[in-house]
């Protein structure tokens, strides 16, 4: 089982993206992150959702929690203010690490190590291009970890009745 | 809307839950993580799936990526060996933070802004009981967004036709 076949779909934005469509996009799929690509298609960043949350919320409320509490339900459009206008990349807090990634012949074992490693959630995988490289899929954690225990599980070849 | 009412159904396990069973929750049902209870049913950590991952590695083969590539895929079923007769307990980093806890009455804008100040992609839900408190569910960043953004885009009450 090598990272290629290991690769799903993952929804996926641009540093330039629009912030509210962004959050949207997180809200209707109840997605834990988004990967954001750079203008080659080049994974460089994860955008959890908790990250969009903060961004809404404002920064006054985050920083004294009694406020929150005696803020009036029906002012929660204002929310939204904070998203208008701002891109993805504004959403992003200064210290962003890129996200793992993995070469299509990498094996299982290779993209669990490196998740391993750095702790990620997910690995990118992409294919090298000539222009740079091209993000062929993800691999969340608990998707490999189904990958793992299954091949565990499973008889090995020729061994099969 | 209230922590209560935002609160859903979330799959937890115990520190003495056996950990290859917690693995295999995880992966059948695709989940990020999972939520750690103790004996008292108080949530006391998050086992995210990529540490389930990194308990499955051989340490041997996180620190030299250059093992992971020459281990042969046949013995993918040594993985299992690591997790044999562990505990959930046995799983968790040595300094893991208990979850954010809201109180049932908070309101979304207070569970967002503890989301927010932790950075954490879930906040547990519990109410006070005599002996101590019950887990009435968890709030995901993504789900938390979906109500805050609705409630944003909605027309405040007694303004519609």
């Amino acid at each position: 089982m090598r990272a290629r076949d290991l690769a799903e779909e993952y929804e996926a934005v641009s540093f330039d993206s629009d912030a509210l469509d962004a959050a949207r996009l997180m809200a209707e799929h109840r997605l834990p992150g988004l990967l954001v690509l750079d203008e080659r298609g080049e994974p460089k960043a994860i955008l959890p959702a908790s990250q969009m949350v903060k961004t809404l919320v404002p920064s006054y409320v985050i920083d004294d929690p009694g406020l929150a509490s005696v803020i009036d339900e029906k002012h929660a459009d204002r929310l939204c203010e904070s998203l208008a206008g701002r891109r993805v990349g504004d959403c992003l807090p200064r210290t962003t690490a890129p996200p793992p990634i993995a070469a299509p012949d990498d094996t299982a074992l290779e993209v669990a190590a490196l998740m391993a490693r750095v702790r990620s959630p997910l690995v990118a995988v992409t294919e090298k291009t000539r222009g740079g490289s091209r993000l062929i899929g993800v691999i969340t954690a608990s998707h490999l970890l189904h990958e793992l225990l299954r091949s565990a599980s499973a008889p090995a070849a020729g061994t099969s009745p």
